[in-house]
């Protein structure tokens, strides 16, 4: 049985805080739809972001940077090189890192990719429904990048694959479950509008990079959920469309104070 | 002689609503500048975008996908074989796919792609008027990604295009203009902001690659064309410039409303 | 001794207004994470963008555009050959052409490519202070992307490398400073919401090798780095957070009337 965990929305706020003072260096190897979004997410929540994945070049940064983010929306071959040296170098160097297992299950290169990824063990998952079953090998996956799985239905797949990797496992969905395979944490709140942005579950993934550069895996991930949802529901408030509420969405992101995250965050 | 065809404004907002309502999903191989404006091109008008540009993913998923876009701004070693790879996993489907020749006729080597791709007989070509006269063989193309030509000059080659084809052409100006070589329609509309956006075009040829898996090659060329000009004119009310008009497009492509196409449609 | 060389702000504005009557075409090779963001601000202050980074495509295209970008932020394989490509047929056919050496310094495959750079003569090199630094010798440069040293700090190298190149150093930072090694100009203004948006130091190369094809070199490098600050205070008025602001900063770009730079402007 797993023991429900509820990080106070108050040490989430503080999270958020740290987050900002430090600037966390989050090194991205992402997918080539969402890299510009992504990097203004990170600006906007306080991050420092770095896009850097040259063979060559993403070992060494793993080395310094606090968090690196494995992407496999669009994982061409030079990326692909450069992941595996990512993950190699983040390990050595004790560097926390997230994978988002886009779409594998269904398209062959990456989920080949994903299962040597997971061997490395991700110290944070992140994916909608059909993407952990796919990567916790209980399912042959979804119709590309939608959830057509959900989230209570993957709870099993992702307390085991936590259990497996050691790490941690988040799967998202209209209530979004954070797991360590001993503890488990909701998150409600957000908004329909993420659906329709490009990027909006990717760019989350880069969150939780970065707050897990200035928390332990577990809380990080709640909190990164926690501080995203909060800010899809300031900028769904202004908005006419999924254009105007992507712009909003950085406005938030940037400006949401910790005493809203303490007040609005939505974690049982 | 072209007859002149004019598919009802009410059929095109019929053709709108199906397209929200069966979602469907919209494979892109696209250039590198316009992957997350046209994804959220495709979010906003109700489709399903998949970036979905490997190769050994491309085919496999072409097979499954509603509709294919290959688009040739920046045709990159892989992806050129991605393309060649999805082109032909399509038509052994019978998935609709739409070639948006960037650029052709001054640079040489999506030149030869392009020449090859026409071979596998598109179902729809969307393009600016040197474009399209480079493809069929008419010209040695314009000056890069911009219109040098106009639309009713480039309509004769456009017509011999797609009798040789069997498909349907649709060319990209002031007035639009789409013919499958037996009928052809104007659309007019949109707004000259559209031209002040990156991808305003090439996000075209997405929203005609999602309007194929509803309707056939001329009436979904047709429609989307439609679509984009009233959603064009909707974003060009409130915008103050060019970046607030990138914002209401996407709004307005969310909101428009079946009666709005209707009654703002702009066809001859 | 330097002389301080002011062109005066009428200058300034008569240049932004022939850079709008003549629509120079303007040759990308820029990272993957900016593209559609740097085509944007091009097209915005009127220039026309065209992201043609293919090996044998690049040098073609350099030899009939009006100025050609080269940034490093994203080097794979295949753009390196293209920006090689590019630089020497932009330099046969007396094309200007901007070096921007992101992140050189501390990562090495970019470091190489820039040294290769830097020897075909950049018209204009475009950097914060530490990547100046270290295109110039004088140091192992910063912490990835962001400026760890300060401007005036970089001056000597700055001016070291100008006269090196024969070519312009411009190095941004709160205040701006542009050196051809004999002459020198401080550009201030501008808003700290710039460095909160992904590729508004990119962008920026991208405008300065627009200018570069309706003025020389260093009055090119000021006009641009003015404009440039002028559009990012108005962005800044009714921005309420980085993605606004970076909407707005489009717009502005797009309407900023010559005699509000010629008002505006702080060149010194």
């Amino acid at each position: 049985m797993l023991r429900s965990a509820e990080p106070s929305t108050e040490s989430i706020a503080r999270t958020l805080e740290r987050l900002r003072e430090t600037q966390p260096l989050v090194q991205c190897l992402t997918n080539a739809v969402v890299t510009g979004f992504t990097a203004n997410v990170l600006l906007a929540v306080g991050a420092a972001p770095a896009m850097v994945d040259l063979p060559g070049e993403a070992g060494p940064f793993a080395g310094v940077a606090s968090g690196v983010l494995v992407n496999l929306g669009t994982p061409h071959a030079e990326q692909r090189t450069a992941m595996l040296e990512a993950v190699a170098a983040a390990n050595d160097a004790g560097t926390p890192w997230v994978l988002d297992p886009v779409a594998i299950g269904v398209l062959p290169v990456r989920t080949e990719l994903a299962s040597r990824l997971r061997e490395a063990r991700p110290t944070i998952v992140r994916g909608n429904a059909s993407e952990v079953l796919a990567l916790a090998g209980w399912s042959g996956g979804g119709r590309g990048v939608d959830a057509t799985d959900d989230v209570e239905g993957a709870r099993p797949a992702a307390v085991a694959l936590a259990r497996d990797t050691g790490g941690v496992v988040a799967v998202s969905g209209p209530v979004d479950l954070v797991t360590d395979g001993e503890r488990e944490a909701r998150i409600a709140g957000g908004d329909a509008l993420l659906t329709r942005v490009t990027g909006g579950g990717c760019a989350l993934g880069a969150v939780i990079a970065a707050f897990a550069a200035v928390a332990p895996p577990f809380e990080a991930a709640v909190a990164a959920h926690a501080v995203y949802a909060v800010a899809a529901e300031l900028a769904a408030e202004p908005a006419t469309g999924p254009g105007s509420f992507a712009v909003a969405l950085l406005d938030a992101l940037a400006f949401v104070a910790a005493e809203q995250i303490a007040a609005r965050a939505a974690v049982s």
